[in-house]
């Protein structure tokens, strides 16, 4: 089902049709939108002037897709609206305008299931300087990224977790593009055999790397209320209030690394993971070592809202 | 004098030869180094998937330039280097080749007295994720900037500063990308008609947006030590070494910000200033309000550091 905009994108791309790739393949022919045109994603550049290049003057929103919909949409583009006006960015599109742009990309791209990553910068100056010119066009780009995680193997295994100090800056309630910390927490889960990272900050867990992060203790979730210390995580605040629904209670403080260890589950939430257990933190397995029940069921719960949603 | 390379360049360019143009014009025909290429900083554009684009994983440097040579360039190109390692970056280039291109951008651009910035990112990836790829080749730019720093009107008049709290993360002895905290101080700074701000942690200041912050009291020049607090500044090494050789005493120590509005005199230092009076501290005036003797001393120490070891 291609519309107009999808049958100019490809003719005026070389790849004239999305090539046969496997979905996590990471070199597939890719469009990508970048300051209102589309383009293949290798051919996709910024100026080295761009203040997102040089000073992490930008914001970003990960959105998920799957069966080829958009997966709660708008509570991204509303963090994404937060994000810009803490930081006093204008966002060059409504968000109708940014919704129909990704699911150009998700149509052109063939994508099935995945994710759609959104950055707005601050835009290119014509020098480098800490103030920017008052009149930057900002700089806008999305690609998708084939992802299968409905039924990733992490899902029936569950994945282990390193907790690292929370080396970040202090305004983690801007989804910003300065995630270097974020990087070399990832790298030192990694080289740990792990798959996350839990940031630890004053004797407490923040949250993921990438995640956000939530224990199980007598039956009730346990995660860090939103504060400017953490990312208010949108696949989270979705996740709490279905679990309440279901009549699961959700309390809202910090835990420790002890605590979450000497929980009954852990888990973690995000866009690209959705809801997945954590049976290991710090080497330490959890309950049984085994995804519990509470984020299964709150998995299942999560997908089918998702699903319902999705546009 | 150009040389072969200098030639090679300019017939590569549209340019020719540099333009003429104002020393602080900012749209001047500016050639640029990127990865091995010499090209125009208009034309020097790199992925979007570059991860000093999309995670801040990359670091900087800026060196000064007076009377078209690079001042206190090893400095600069060892803390690169212990930059890079820190986060695992391998430097492309060894320093002797990073200062002939530096000097090559200095006869190409006609440079006589302004910048030469240099970043270097992890490079761009087929994907994005915070695992960058293990064989990437990094991203290495260089341009100019001209900017006239020593007659700036500044000199005579010294400058405000305000203080802010410090938001950065907590390894700001690491060059990084990350800025956006300090173009946020920045903002912050200008908005109050001051041209830098310092910024303040458990009561203490920490140092400048982008400069390292000095109080004299007693004659003595009070300054931060040393710690993943602050950022080992180049300038400030030379600059306090040259006091002491002067009888000048340096303590290494933290001061509040009522110690600073209460001293004798104030000033920065930095690539761009040099050493810089500060005259007024959140609208306090700092002494008689006048750039005061031993500030101007040290300068005229370091500009004739500068002169004498230029390359």
């Amino acid at each position: 089902m291609a519309s107009g905009l999808t049958r100019r994108v490809r003719a005026a791309t070389s790849a004239g049709k999305p090539v046969a790739h496997s979905p996590e393949s990471r070199s597939f022919m890719s469009i990508a939108y970048l300051n209102g045109q589309f383009l293949p994603l290798a051919d996709a550049r910024i100026s080295v002037l761009d203040r997102g290049f040089l000073f992490a003057d930008g914001i970003y929103e990960v959105t998920a897709v799957i069966e080829g919909k958009l997966i709660d949409s708008r509570s991204h583009l509303d963090r994404l609206g937060r994000s810009a006006s803490t930081i006093g960015l204008p966002v060059p599109l409504i968000p109708d305008a940014i919704e129909a742009v990704q699911k150009e990309l998700v149509a052109c791209n063939g994508l099935e299931e995945g994710l759609i990553y959104l950055q707005l910068t601050r835009g290119a100056d014509e020098g480098r300087d800490f103030l920017p010119s008052p009149d930057l066009q900002p700089t806008l780009v999305m690609f998708v990224q084939p992802k299968r995680f409905l039924n990733a193997p992490s899902v029936k295994t569950g994945i282990a977790v390193v907790t690292t100090p929370d080396l970040r800056w202090a305004r983690r309630d801007i989804k910003s593009v300065g995630l270097l910390a974020q990087a070399m927490a990832k790298r030192i889960a990694a080289d740990a055999g792990a798959q996350e990272a839990w940031m630890v900050e004053d004797g407490q867990v923040t949250e993921g790397a990438s995640s956000t992060a939530y224990i199980v203790q007598d039956g009730a979730i346990v995660t860090r209320p939103y504060s400017q210390a953490v990312l208010a995580g949108c696949t989270g605040a979705a996740l709490t209030a279905l679990a309440e629904e279901a009549g699961i209670a959700v309390i809202h403080r910090s835990f420790t690394v002890a605590e979450a260890q000497a929980a009954q589950e852990a888990f973690i939430t995000s866009a690209s993971t959705l809801c997945q257990s954590v049976v290991r933190i710090d080497g330490q397995m959890i309950g049984d070592g085994k995804p519990g029940p509470i984020a299964a069921q709150l998995r299942d719960i999560y997908v089918d809202f998702a699903r319902r949603t999705a546009i």
